[in-house]
């Protein structure tokens, strides 16, 4: 029985483009004229179409959360510990809507699709994108599939964000919002990372100052350091060292040798990183961290979050883990506190986790336990389509 | 009254080239025929030669720990807070001996000096260096004094590092062991950021395989990169949020405008690599990150760190900050615990503060107290030279 045959796999899954041709008002002032969101779905539709949950990707995620897209696929998409028949986003019970962000670089429209108006690849000059706008397109897709509220809308880090701006822009367009490792706005020190990142990629000559797939190249050696620092933030101090300690790759130290990689750790994030390099485009990566950067849920709220979170009808959950220090658990308990304050409902979860921020991607029985309950506790009408 | 004038400075000091000509065997299996290194020293020493501390400088540190080197000198040197009349490390009491490690870029021979051999710029080919390698060349700057024993050795970070190699490989040659901020080894995590930093240097074209000196250029945008890698880790999340928030350099979003450094956070590190690319070497940058990485106390004694510490005959003091999480706390502990075990007598203190490992360079009056009490217990023949 190959992988996609699994009783708790949503299977062989296909993307679909769909195409907007109604413009998009940015909150940049640019207004794209039409764009294509690259989508998957998983489950089915109930007829009242109150059964449907959005999914909202983070930094480097995609519409790929579940499933294979052929037998022979090695991996399954992104989120396939938490979506499929029987996982907590249950596919028996969820239709599950799944894109690529406007702006992203894998099918959407994004710096490397082709500007209609110079009829060449955008690059560089594709408009800055803020959370709102993804909340905005996303609202459109919803309209496409005759979606007048979603059963939920969830997100994991920057995904997290959308889910809570979807709150406060749509108030009566989901019943449950799910903030997962994430915060109301980053820190310092993650606005320090994401510009670090920023610097390796702008200033690799091979970044042709944006203009690299024209020049037929790219920033390999940007990207990659980019994507090495994301990748050692992502992770905990604590599942580095049991992961990798301070195993030396040749087993010995090979003294004198120029540039060798003696450490374990250091060969896998140099592989990480070129993997990464290879099928992430850099505008994307700049596009999305400044969105990262600039999320700011209170700030036309008078920086008041209890004010902000008024607007809200949905219910809410929040979770976060304990080695998480990118998006540690003071910032979820932030949010939490705010919307207590506003009054919502709201529960939290706390998850014993070793692997740091990337601990939302993995299994882990209480996370999933607590996951399951909040989403069980949503009124679907029960009549299947 | 200038500042280099105040009661509690050295005052205007004067660096010191010391040349060393009897070869010098290294761990890497490289023999350097000579080798210059570059001092300053602050007091004086007794009569009894018995006074004499030694600083051992981190990553990026060099000579220049106190006072000024001219009247109009803006800044004292990297450890002036800590070395003056009255100090913490009193120069009324002791003559402390700083040096600019061998492989540094601020006088002592370096990638960056001429190789005999060649009469070139050494550059990448400059032997590797291990932590030993600083301990015998600093064992030979003590004998160009004729101090038979130092009163203290003290580093912090890489420096601890050194100040604990001393204790194993002359025992008898050092009456206090003062290690702050530092590990027995470093976590995986570490070497990760650490590889990181110099991927970003290695990937810049500038780099030039490192003959970048040669081609009359340097890889600048490489080692800013890496810089700001390390300020970011070096300091707290707390302490960045303190000191920069979300504070926009601008004083509102500059929405569109390309490569626009919109928070206060992300032009001071821009700044703070900038100003290191030009003043510090890039091969020795690659060369100490290194020394740090392969650093293993227990390595050559059977993995075991007690057994290591039994070969040791002074008192220590081990120093750590309850914010640093590049040097945890919990690393400083592990020293503890293998000394106490391996019966030496320690003292130890996790003071608080909120500045990261940074913690180790700046004023905290706890801290100045438990480094000045365990000083003061030394014992010094009290006859002036």
């Amino acid at each position: 029985m190959s992988k996609a045959e699994q009783a708790d796999s949503v299977g062989i899954v296909t993307e679909e483009l769909h195409h907007f041709d109604v413009p998009l008002d940015l909150a940049c002032g640019v207004t794209l004229k039409s764009y294509d969101l690259m989508i998957e779905t998983y489950g089915t539709l109930n007829q009242s179409r109150s059964n449907a949950v959005l999914i909202c990707h983070a930094l480097s995620g995609d519409h790929h959360a579940a499933g294979y897209h052929s037998e022979s696929d090695a991996k399954p998409g992104w989120w396939d510990a938490y979506i499929g028949p029987g996982k907590p986003i249950d596919t028996n019970q969820f239709f599950v809507v799944s894109l690529n962000n406007l702006g992203g670089c894998n099918g959407s429209t994004g710096p490397s699709s082709i500007n209609p108006d110079t009829e060449s690849v955008w690059g560089k000059d594709f408009p800055k994108l803020r959370v709102r706008d993804w909340v905005e397109s996303q609202a459109r897709l919803a309209d496409r599939f005759g979606i007048q509220q979603w059963a939920a809308v969830i997100g994991g880090s920057l995904g997290g964000m959308q889910a809570m701006r979807w709150a406060l822009e749509y108030p009566e367009r989901l019943q449950s919002c799910v903030v997962i490792a994430s915060a109301m706005k980053l820190t310092a020190q993650n606005i320090a990372f994401n510009e670090t990142a920023r610097q390796a990629i702008l200033s690799d000559p091979e970044y042709c100052d944006g203009d690299y797939l024209a020049q037929n190249t790219y920033p390999k050696s940007g990207l990659s350091v980019a994507r090495m620092i994301g990748h050692i933030t992502y992770l905990s101090d604590d599942a580095m060292g049991k992961r990798f300690g301070r195993e030396l790759k040749a087993g010995s130290f090979q003294r004198g040798i120029d540039d060798a990689v003696e450490f374990q750790v250091e060969s896998y994030l140099r592989h990480q990183g070129d993997v990464f390099s290879k099928k992430f485009d850099a505008n994307t990566y700049i596009l999305m961290t400044k969105a990262l950067d600039y999320f700011d849920l209170a700030r036309e709220y008078n920086e008041n979050a209890v004010e902000a979170f008024k607007l809200a009808k949905c219910k809410f959950m929040v979770i976060s883990f304990t080695t998480d220090w990118r998006f540690s658990p003071e910032r979820s308990k932030e949010i939490v506190n705010a919307l207590m304050d506003a009054n919502k409902t709201v529960s939290y979860a706390e998850i014993k986790s070793n692997y740091g921020h990337d601990a939302f991607l993995l299994p882990n029985k209480r996370y999933e336990q607590v996951f399951r309950q909040h989403l069980n506790t949503l009124s679907i009408d029960e009549v299947a389509s």
